[in-house]
């Protein structure tokens, strides 16, 4: 542990240092099962809705942008584009984080300000430069329109009242729950297939313990203890060390947490993002504006670890990464429920 | 032959009544496999290859929309609305028409413009409104930077040159060739169980033929002969009487045909559409102007056949309608191929 607190110390607060003394493996395996709240259990009927949901451009105001549009389940889980579009071409101020494995962060989105998957799936639907509907009651009033949801809802929650914006969310949290990654070659290292790495890659593996790349990236996801307290984030300041990149990725322009809680200790704060396939997951960073994976090495290093890296360091930490490359399990696809004989988008 | 023939002498082309005499059942179970071309035979690697790029929103200029995003295979084969849109807001000028059992229609487009499936992939991909790519050679470009994508052209089509637009088309095609919805209650009546049908959807079929629609919605996509040589389609004019519709829903806006022939004799024909899965796509006709189903019954008796329906006649027709709604098969999403470590979308 002494590597990792090197690292920790500076920029931790008392949360994370009291939950790292509880987390001793640098390297995890993923877990085959994500957790799920009490009060929302994971159900094959539950997925399925939450999986239409997912997949619905009828959740946005025009039809248009569906969850999946800039959370691909198909590829990454991401749009792979420094911000995303959303309704009426507008742009996100921040790059969406993939979805798979998601469920295995502390806290969901960069700055945190979503303590579940369920507080996270309640925001872009009503996010005006995302979904763009206008209002909770909005959102339930179009499903209303759709039989085969009012049925679902039905079945899945229990109660003729049971389409509700927070079902919304829990049916969404639910299917995100399901998208994991398994049987990357890092995890099938740890499991002991000592074939699974290449040797670059396991001199990368080496180099990111001993850089402290892991006083973060650490955990089953690679972002952070996951079994902190509901609503407790694992959070980083990026930039620690100033240096030129600051000003080329325009790194600063952007408080993080702080616009979440206006504590100043909060400025550039961000909730650690997971390195689980990150190779698939460029551009980098709060704003994507690192458009390769490389470089996204060089700037980690330059601004958390003050350490400018040689060419064939970065090429061995970038071949461990590829190593966090999982498997993405084959999904059916949803059936979306019809309007029968019926016309839900006049224009 | 004698009911039909009296509602097509009218306004049917040479073409389509030779074809006519050899199309004796007026009311046909769907094929389970579609007929392919010669040079563009189906094979299961294509398919997969074309079910990537159908799902793809690389192929749209700002990487925001793919086939799917009008022509929504998980739901009814479109979107549902009066006319489709496209990057940058974009609208179209026609309704999209569903992608399940397209395979079957006599050409493509509502105006008959391409002759195969693989003629109207090539369209929507370069169309301003559309996809908006700038020429063939972009697409070709941007996919060539898709490692994913050489590698499997090269072993669908062999060679290293095989990432051509061509190929792109003839895989989307190979894709939607399996878009097939078999089972109807329809076809199942058909086959011999006398239970699949309602009672009024029992009425509702005898009134089609009696009322002579099936004049033009015969064969096994119920538009028209499947067996056409290639190129020629089975085309109607629409409206054919005129009525009060034509103003209310705009039906004589759009010369149809015509724009592409430039013949007066093409002003208002319109490749005959399916009614197979008509109860789910609505809106309806080329404007997508009509909202319901009831009414577009109401509106093609009027316009096509001079005749007002009374309401237990627009019932029972719609219930027969209903009956055409077919199974859809489940289908594995497709993962979409990498741009590892990199960042293809650039905005």
């Amino acid at each position: 542990m002494k590597v990792l607190l090197k690292f920790v110390l500076p920029v931790c607060s008392g949360i994370v240092l009291a939950v790292l003394s509880v987390t001793v493996s640098a390297f995890d395996v993923l877990p085959e099962v994500a957790p799920a709240p009490v009060d929302n259990p994971v159900t094959p009927a539950k997925v399925e809705l939450g999986k239409q949901l997912f997949f619905d451009q009828r959740l946005s105001v025009n039809g248009t942008v569906s969850c999946n549009s800039c959370h691909s389940v198909m590829a990454n889980g991401t749009d792979n584009r420094p911000v995303s579009v959303g309704v009426f071409d507008k742009r996100g101020g921040r790059s969406a984080p993939t979805v798979w494995n998601a469920a295995f962060l502390s806290v969901q989105f960069w700055d945190g300000r979503a303590a579940s998957l369920e507080d996270q799936a309640r925001g872009p639907i009503l996010a005006d430069v995302e979904m763009g509907m206008p209002s909770e009651a909005a959102v339930v009033a179009r499903l209303q329109q759709i039989p085969g949801y009012v049925t679902q809802f039905e079945a899945v929650f229990g109660g003729k009242d049971s389409l509700t914006y927070d079902n919304v969310a829990r049916a969404i949290a639910t299917f995100e729950r399901t998208l994991i990654t398994p049987d990357s070659a890092v995890d099938r290292h740890l499991k002991g297939d000592k074939s699974a790495l290449s040797t670059a890659a396991k001199r990368g593996m080496k180099l990111v313990e001993k850089l402290g790349c892991i006083a973060c990236h650490t955990g089953p996801n690679y972002a952070g203890p996951a079994n902190l307290p509901v609503g407790q984030g694992f959070y980083q300041k990026f930039p620690t060390y100033p240096s030129e990149y600051d000003k080329q990725y325009g790194l600063k322009a952007d408080p993080g947490r702080y616009e979440v809680t206006g504590n100043d200790v909060d400025k550039h704060m961000w909730r650690v993002p997971t390195l689980r396939n990150v190779a698939l997951t460029a551009p980098y960073f709060h704003n994507g504006s690192v458009p390769t994976l490389d470089e996204a090495v060089r700037v980690m290093a330059r601004a958390q670890l003050n350490t400018v890296l040689k060419d064939a360091e970065v090429s061995d930490i970038v071949a461990f990464l590829n190593g966090l490359s999982g498997e993405f399990p084959a999904i059916t696809m949803p059936r979306l429920p019809e309007t029968p004989n019926s016309t839900l988008l006049k224009k």
